[in-house]
């Protein structure tokens, strides 16, 4: 650990509130959705930014923005530091930002320091993490890794019918394969908690031995549009009381399954009107747990909610979207992370992950892990995420001491 | 009774399938929303009509239009018949036409007889019964009534924020105060039933008693958003969750309360996005009875199953945006159109309705009643409507019996 080597917590701050900026709510959050003009607008700061840092700029065919900082033999294998801009609808502005720019202090601090490293140092952006402006989540990571491929990514499209390709061009993020990451020494993702764990703990740092695995299903439930009034009770088949049932029926799984959580964060009505009785309900489930066996059966759980819920007339059917395997990190990165924390005097703590990452796909494919910083009250996808000034930038340090175990001193 | 004085059914059948090709659905439904565009094309239609059949039109200052055969005595009161051609978003075909169209096919077979009344027959049709659009429902009759204020109504908006008063000018149907209703001898509506309950009895005709009070409440439930992966259920303010609770409550208060229908009908996520916790609900409940008594019951038990789901730092307020008391209607118009049926040889069933109706503020000023026929499974506000030509052509031979009863012979 060289003593000159070290995070500017004041200049770290900044530039993320300068990236908070980039569609900022009303609420003190951002709303910044994958290839919106406000992504664009994020990517072109964290263009110049990368550029100032001295690093060279790429971009690849699925949006990814690399910017790289040599090491003193050119053909290493690079490590890797990074994470995400997009957001959901009503985010907040840690999420994602906290991981990009904190890979960018880390190569500031390098350059400061006039510290040269043996492998280079790469800082990504993945393009559309989140996947709620288009599913799945992850998607340009996951190309990258191989688990979809370009055209899956190119035909995904928003709630508006536009392609993710098309909206890729649109904003000039179109680059060439040529530049995707085509080898990586290491992975590592500095991101904050989500969650209340490492709070409550007392602890600073929170070291990720995996990523959950994840279940997403969409839910069509089928009744009959009929008038309010004068419908009797036994002639109604009222798609949302029978949505009603499987939305308990989902958090009481649970409640039932240790180590499972389970949500239904989308639902939509239709006709969706106050004297007419709804005829069609459509909503997704979210579930979520570290082991295959759990999640397995929180799945075989929900067919059983929907069956229940299928009743006088109701159909109700579940199809999963997306599925996300349980993801072990490697020890040779969890450990780089844990002697980085530990020579800093952090307080840490191990956990799992029960948010997905871009740094899943990553583990599908190179060594890979994950840093997590507090997340004040645990609070996430929400314009009221917080992380303080001083365990963003602990959380920017133990990346730095990382990045400096893996990457080498030259 | 004249023998000469007849309905043609197939002029009505087929006047009533033209007026369904305006706004037609690709599932065979109605989409006519009221001051929409098709609004317009299916006033025009009316008109048209109206005039052909020798009335003279006039448009009030909400929008109404009256089609007007003079009687005998020029100053006397008119009987009037009328109904709506708007519709809810995906309706059907013969909710408030037929009552519209029938009133119609009254005045073109009076004329065809040349058969003269001592009282005028004047056509109606309301503007914005359904509320769908524009709340309250009845609107345009409600003002007519002395129920609401003309400043309500045009102040009323639609979800894209477009008020009452300026869609009113914007299709070209704002017409003059002085041409509003100013006396009624009678009301007579004859629209579908909308329930199952003739049809089920082998009831060919409804002779309606009253109609059933409503009370509409919007509930609003604020939790806290939050991400799906990494919050413990017990850190859960899951806004979604509580809602679900309420519309179980709702619906179980009309299966304990004896004559009660209770519906959620309308319900919108936010922010709706699959890994996101919602953090806030919007829905609206619909109670209906025919005693005010239970009316009541049902208003405080929906303010128990509000405070019960309000739990775990979820907050819930409901408050009532519209209520409308139970409405008997004249004992005169009630006996003059069960002998119109019982001289047309009619299996008729006495019933209340349980759908609000513009008879019910008529009702509220002038002796007022109405006509009902078999709807096809008692399936209505839905694309599915269904009523037969000849369960058409009878009511329609009712409301010209009651008509030519209520008018007097000249």
């Amino acid at each position: 650990m060289r003593r000159d080597l070290r995070i500017d917590g004041a200049r770290l701050w900044t530039s993320l509130m300068a990236m908070a900026a980039v569609g900022a709510t009303p609420g003190g959050g951002v709303r910044r959705l994958a290839l919106s003009d406000e992504d664009r607008k994020a990517r072109d700061l964290l263009v110049a930014w990368l550029q100032e840092a001295g690093c060279h700029v790429r971009v690849d065919d699925l949006g990814n923005i690399y910017g790289r900082r040599a090491g003193t033999e050119a053909d290493a294998a690079p490590v890797v530091v990074g994470s995400h801009l997009d957001t959901v609808p009503t985010g907040g502005r840690f999420d994602g930002a906290l991981g990009v720019i904190g890979g960018l202090e880390v190569v500031r601090a390098l350059a400061d320091a006039g510290a040269a490293t043996r492998r280079p140092v790469e800082v990504v952006c993945w393009t559309n993490e989140e996947g709620v402006r288009f599913a799945p989540a992850m998607l340009a990571s996951g190309v990258v890794c191989g688990r979809f491929t370009l055209e899956e990514a190119y035909a995904a499209r928003d709630a508006d019918g536009r392609a993710f390709g098309e909206e890729l061009r649109r904003i000039g993020y179109l680059g060439q394969a040529v530049h995707r990451l085509r080898e990586a020494a290491a992975y590592v993702e500095l991101h904050i908690e989500q969650g209340p764990v490492l709070e409550r703990a007392g602890a600073q740092i929170g070291v990720v031995e995996g990523i959950e695995g994840i279940s997403w299903n969409r839910v069509e439930v089928a009744g009959r549009t009929a008038h309010a009034g004068p419908t009797p009770l036994e002639d109604r088949q009222d798609a949302l009381v029978a949505a009603a049932r499987i939305v308990l029926g989902v958090r009481a799984l649970a409640e039932r399954i240790p180590g499972v959580r389970a949500t239904v964060g989308h639902l939509d009505v239709s006709p969706n009107a106050v004297n007419v009785i709804p005829g069609r309900v459509l909503l997704t489930t979210d579930l979520r747990a570290r082991e295959a066996e759990a999640l397995g059966r929180a799945a075989a759980g929900l067919q059983a909610v929907c069956a229940e819920a299928a009743r006088g007339g109701v159909e109700v059917r579940a199809a999963e979207f997306w599925r996300s395997p349980p993801t072990p990190f490697a020890p040779g990165v969890i450990g780089a992370i844990a002697r980085a924390a530990e020579e800093r005097g952090c307080a840490t703590r191990r956990l799992w992950a029960g948010a997905g990452h871009d740094a899943k796909h990553m583990a599908d494919r190179w060594p890979a892990g994950m840093i997590f910083v507090p997340s004040a009250g645990g609070v996430s996808h929400n314009e009221r995420e917080w992380t303080s000034p001083e365990d963003c930038a602990r959380g920017a340090e133990v990346l730095l001491g990382t990045v400096w175990r893996l990457a080498g001193e030259a």
